[in-house]
């Protein structure tokens, strides 16, 4: 299996401009003495960095099919469903039928036909549903191309993050290690001066026990589907964990409590929408000081949640301590 | 009186460089046939766009006093105890004993000394004790500095929205007019293909009044205070309107009720949260068609809003409809 290079990640970034919003790296004041960016990639289209590598990967998609089809707890498949549409393309999604109703409406919208099947079950229904239909499969994040289109979050903060002495960490939340993958092979080859960090929910902390064991480790579903952040409920696979391997510094975990804090810190302090998955990263700034250091990029991997779960466990429940 | 000239808004670009967050325009999906992209100041560090013209009249005060002194709604007054306090200055704000509370604190946090007031004392206040304390007044709009600041929204915009065939309007928020007045100058020296709109509440209707009968009308503070937009309930001065009449090429009014429906769009497909005033010119892109046109980019000023209002009237209310 080949990994990913630079290269390739610079030539996701000429194909996809246009389709994806290029990010600013924001400031985040009240931290105390220390320094915290956020690249909010909850402002793409469909308000997650996924759009970057379903767009690089739709696009060579396009001339050797006329389907694209994949699984998704939700943003991959908006995602898939916006890309295709953007092509030409018809998009196949289907989703574990444990994911949010807003996400899910989310897909429908964007004109994606929707199948709803156990979350086990997703891999085999997507292999029988392509063979049928003669579509391409477009995975989440076990895809070359995927991984290269998020690393394009990885070439905006090289070019972003100014050169500070003792450097600083970029944090990644890691679900199946897509953007995680992305990120640390663009910084590892751009900028040798800072460190990547992914961030993990406790509750389904398969990554972080793989990365430290030095051997791909699997949780069950039904472990992982206890964390609120449903985004990062995914494995790893063979794929990303060979460049989180190569690439990544560490792997650390944040508790549920510290996952929602950190939506209300963005809330109140950033002004910006986050779901929990979106806000792992800016946890672990909080819950590892030692780990992440003084300076820091929280990357925020999306911003679609329950607003009626949002309006009471995040905003009404913001007021500074 | 000297109008601010496109030189003194490049010149305060370089003065606030590094104190001020260079914000994306983020293009939002799901306006159906028309292009709407977003220029988000509620993510500068105070989660309002005053910080820019706070940062260069503070940067010019230095060496001159040792204390400035302003009235604010609120966001003005925090940008000038946050820009006093990166230059060494002590600051003193006079607020209306009508503001929002989370405004207050805001100030307050931000090191300043407060004090409150009746709205219709405020200026005389600020002049009484300037003189007491030898503090120099920098006013929310009625000043060059501030304007020639807030310009740098306007410079920014130039730089990022495309040049398209048929031009592009920027629709900006009008209260006293010193943003409006900042990013008229420098669109109308840089980018002579783009119209700029005002857009105020139906309820503070007073610059658009002016606007089209030429002469500058001042509602009283009572009939203005009705409009939920707090930020926007104050008169043109005959500095800014002298700008406004030269730059600019409309000003529009909206209701209350579409101000909210664009708190709800931009918090639920921007993904961005808002106060009323920062969402007027969004919520004017929505009401006058006609006017704006096709493609437009609204100026999201600020973002400090009451996280109990904004759950009620916003998060809960912002299923698609």
């Amino acid at each position: 299996m080949e990994l990913v290079t630079i290269d390739d990640i610079r030539q996701a970034a000429k194909r996809i401009e246009g389709d994806v919003v290029r990010t600013s790296l924001v400031p985040i004041d009240g931290t105390v003495d220390r320094t915290l960016w956020v690249k909010p990639e909850s402002l793409q289209p469909i308000g997650a960095f996924k759009l970057r590598g379903a767009s690089n990967a739709v696009a060579q998609a396009v001339g050797r099919t006329s389907t694209v089809i994949t699984h998704s707890s939700g943003n991959h498949g908006q995602a898939i469903a916006m890309a295709a549409a953007a092509h030409g393309l018809r998009a196949i999604v289907v989703i574990p039928d444990d994911a949010p109703q807003i996400k899910i409406d989310a897909v429908r919208a964007r004109g994606a036909q929707i199948v709803l099947v156990p979350g086990e079950e997703r891999a085999s229904r997507v292999e029988q549903l392509a063979a049928q239909k003669g579509a391409l499969v477009i995975a989440p994040y076990d895809d070359h191309d995927v991984i290269a289109g998020q690393g394009t979050v990885g070439l905006e903060i090289a070019e972003d993050l100014p050169e500070l002495p003792g450097g600083a960490t970029v944090l990644v939340p890691v679900g199946g290690g897509g953007l995680l993958s992305g990120v640390s092979t663009a910084l590892a080859a751009l900028r040798p001066d800072v460190r990547v960090v992914g961030v993990e929910p406790e509750l389904a902390g398969d990554a972080a026990e793989s990365f430290h064991r030095h051997t791909l480790i699997r949780w069950p579903r039904s472990r992982t589907a206890r964390t609120i952040a449903d985004g990062l409920r995914s494995d790893l696979a063979d794929r990303t964990f060979a460049h989180i391997e190569k690439y990544v510094s560490d792997i650390v975990t944040v508790t549920e409590e510290q996952i929602i804090e950190a939506c209300r810190f963005l809330y109140r302090r950033g002004r910006l929408v986050t779901e929990p998955s979106g806000a792992v990263a800016t946890a672990g700034f909080f819950a590892h000081p030692q780990v992440v250091g003084d300076r820091a990029v929280a990357v925020i991997s999306g911003g679609n949640v329950d607003p009626h779960w949002y309006a009471e466990n995040v905003v009404t429940s913001s007021a500074p301590r």
